[in-house]
């Protein structure tokens, strides 16, 4: 089956006026990135003056105030500057964004993942590398390591022997007390029960599929879609079925529709709240649309929600799991982007397949490790999570914006990235003529690591497209990356 | 196919003279057991006087100080006291033990597992359980908790931000090195980069037999056999077929040769050591032939070797990795029966199949949680686990045999335990008349809860065994033991 499949929605900054939020963003989040698309179709240059508090507000028909914000948030990015009784002015040109553009010809036919060679050296042996943009964690700098600590000091001193005791699936109640709270946020009160703590995100995620899907089936994902799912997927012996997914609003349900009527499918997996590569977050209606049909269809749904709580700006968006009404979503995430991997605290709310996870990761593994489950369970208890995240998010919003500046400071003429809304990770397309394998294999030698763009599919594509962790921020991050960008313009030259 | 096997090992007690030593114990520890065989025996009742150690050095042509270290033994245990100038004199009859018996009829007929509900119950929710003496770990008091707490505060403290990094598969470095030292006490010499740490013994467990096994194959376990091993093989829709183990030198041979010539088997699973539920140690000799014919058979072994450290007296026992020349032995291990099950530290070298290992252990939770690995490499590092073996080991064995007085004294008439050489399991056969799931579920209500003997094996049988933790010591499990019992007679009296 060959498929033609336009994009069909209308990026929000093309429209006139009245900025919708597409995403779970607040209002005056969409109303900056009207203001950015303007800079980005040139219509404001470098010091030019934007239109006018009041003026915007009457024009786009929001309050004064929501426009202000959208002009503090600029402001902050660094994209304007406030100069008194003059009004804002444009400091710089957006880096260039990949455009929504139409997702093309797509083979819908299942495949066969094969084995990458790349995906083993990014995710073994990574120890003596120098420069590791490849892991998809927060600069350590962000993260809470004195308080974390003395809560983990806490919890060996206070508990004592309970530390070396199991702690048996699905996990330390208080802290599935504490993920079921998390959940409200993202809209789906789960209770603790419906929570089995895992080792990670990955493991909710490889129990997913275990409960799920069986040898020879055949899953549907998005694409581009994070590179150790596909690896999981072949251990796992099941084919995928890619469905496009855009660089702001997804997967297209359109395609999927299509899919589900022609093939079997066992699973469907989709991060539909800033995705890993890309960072697109699927607008809320489509969300639910996609809970809608999946269950219609009798398809289990999973989702991977682990950078759900970092949105840049305004309010988390709501998880599909808020949409489901059936039990057919499971539901897997972690502290990975928050609090750190070392922890390995991951969760799942299997939904329906609620059975079979826990006897999986109870036979599996018995369960995670106690010590961390305790103190992070206080942690969480008393309040710090909020507040670590609150200034997390805005840590992010700027070092992502750095590092597309970086970027598009020192890679090779045509090279544009994605503008994630949240989370921290920078999908960058470079021109056609650079091959991003040849570049991963010419940093390798130098101990720099990233995942080039073909590990994000199974069908070949995304060869002039890398992935890059844009929480770094430093000397030799920047080092790094402007290193990257050089051997980049030797090969754009060369190719 | 139905199969005649006699057991042909002549068990050791049986023998004249000259006490072999069919396990890695050393000699003193066979002397012991050979008195202890008397006793059995009723050669010598309570308050007689046993042999002199002159004139056993001589029946026994072993050294003076050989016989001596036997009583010392031996008075540990509480079996014989020492009265000055007069000698040695029995304090207790010893408490009855499973014969070695012939194995009978087994059908040797691969099967399927079926689910079992008190494994699920036993495995799972278990929080509001008051007293477990399922879970198979040492009684906490038992463990350094102190010690190894300060590690933890210390890796917290000096390693900082790196304790919530990832930390990939194989995990981290010192680590592996540690435990390559453990190796060489078992005679196997693994380098550390033969090693792969894992979240316990189970998780090698089964990441040893997803490299080695594919749905329907069939696997070869001994049997009674660790329960979640069967549970594991049935998610992993793998048929078992069970070569029976005697309670005292483990898996039989001939057996398993017969198995081996008649059925396609893709692996072999053997708790050679200290094996749960039996306590059972295959001699050393017998371990280098099972390690040698299933290398010819191009049959992978896959080794639990979790309780090989905790032999009661002597050195401990070989691995049977340390048999292996050619790479065929995927030996999984941990310190959960050592240092506590809450940490989930536990490793696997995996021979020619460490490729698929370890991506396997990356795909489903990347690694281990950091902290654990820091803080426990150390205290290997620092020579406190060689110590702390060697207190647990000589608590243990007097738990052990004070467990085995208390089933004695509180059981049914006619009821049997095993002697095991190491761990701390105790296998218990009770009078056929007492079906142990009846009394499971007579003790449930009461918050009690231990295995049943059925759990042990998929083929049926075993219906009046249960295991016991017998590192448990002090008023709360001395009277849960004596409920159990009290029940126990209830039914042997109403069966």
């Amino acid at each position: 089956v060959v498929f033609y499949a336009m994009e069909t929605t209308i990026p929000f900054r093309e429209a006139a006026c009245a900025p919708e939020v597409t995403d779970g963003a607040t209002l005056y989040a969409g109303v900056a990135d009207w203001i950015i698309s303007c800079l980005d179709r040139g219509i404001y240059k470098v010091g030019d003056r934007v239109p006018s508090i009041r003026s915007l507000s009457t024009t786009l028909q929001v309050s004064i105030n929501t426009v202000r914000e959208a002009y503090d948030l600029l402001e902050r990015r660094r994209y304007v500057e406030c100069r008194p009784q003059s009004g804002y002015f444009v400091l710089k040109a957006p880096p260039p964004s990949i455009p929504e553009r139409n997702v093309g010809i797509q083979s819908l036919n299942p495949r066969e993942v094969v084995f990458c060679r790349i995906c083993g050296e990014i995710s073994g042996r990574g120890g003596s590398v120098a420069a590791n943009l490849a892991v998809a964690m927060p600069d350590t700098a962000l993260l809470p390591v004195k308080r974390l600590g003395a809560m983990i000091a806490d919890a060996m001193r206070v508990t004592g022997p309970r530390v070396l005791e199991y702690c048996m699936t699905p996990g330390y109640g208080p802290l599935r007390e504490q993920l079921a709270r998390l959940s409200v946020a993202a809209g789906a009160r789960l209770s603790p029960d419906e929570i089995v703590v895992t080792n990670g995100c990955c493991e909710a995620l490889y129990l997913a599929l275990m409960a799920t899907c069986r040898p020879g089936d055949a899953v549907a994902v998005e694409s581009p879609l994070y590179f150790n799912l596909f690896q999981m997927l072949k251990e796992l012996d099941v084919r995928v079925l890619e469905i496009p997914s855009s660089p702001r609003d997804g997967i297209n349900l359109d395609v999927l529709r299509f899919a589900m009527a022609n093939h079997r499918i066992a699973a469907c997996v989709v991060i539909p709240t800033f995705s890993n590569p890309t960072g697109a977050c699927l607008p809320e209606a489509r969300k639910r649309e996609l809970v809608g049909m999946t269950a219609e269809a009798g398809i289990p749904l999973i989702e991977d929600d682990v950078h759900g709580e970092l949105c840049h700006s305004g309010s988390r968006p709501p998880s599909c799991k808020s949409f489901d009404q059936s039990d057919n979503v499971l539901y897997c995430s972690s502290l990975t982007k928050t609090l750190g991997g070392g922890l390995r605290l991951g969760w799942i709310a299997p939904g329906r397949y609620r059975q079979r996870v826990e006897r999986m990761k109870s036979l599996m593994n018995v369960g995670n490790a106690t010590l961390e489950q305790m103190a992070v369970s206080r942690y969480l208890a008393e309040g710090h999570y909020e507040r670590h995240l609150r200034s997390l998010r805005v840590a992010l919003a700027e070092r992502v914006e750095a590092m597309r500046d970086l970027v598009a400071e020192s890679f090779p003429e045509g090279t544009r990235a994605a503008r994630p809304l949240g989370g921290f990770l920078l999908w960058v397309e470079m021109p056609e003529a650079v091959d991003a394998c040849a570049l991963y294999d010419l940093c390798i030698r130098e101990s720099i690591v990233f995942p080039p763009g073909v590990l994000f599919t199974a069908s070949g594509g995304f060869g002039n497209f890398l992935r890059l962790n844009g929480s770094l921020s430093g000397p030799e991050p920047e080092r790094v990356v402007r290193r990257i960008g050089e051997l980049a313009r030797t090969l754009s030259r060369s190719g």
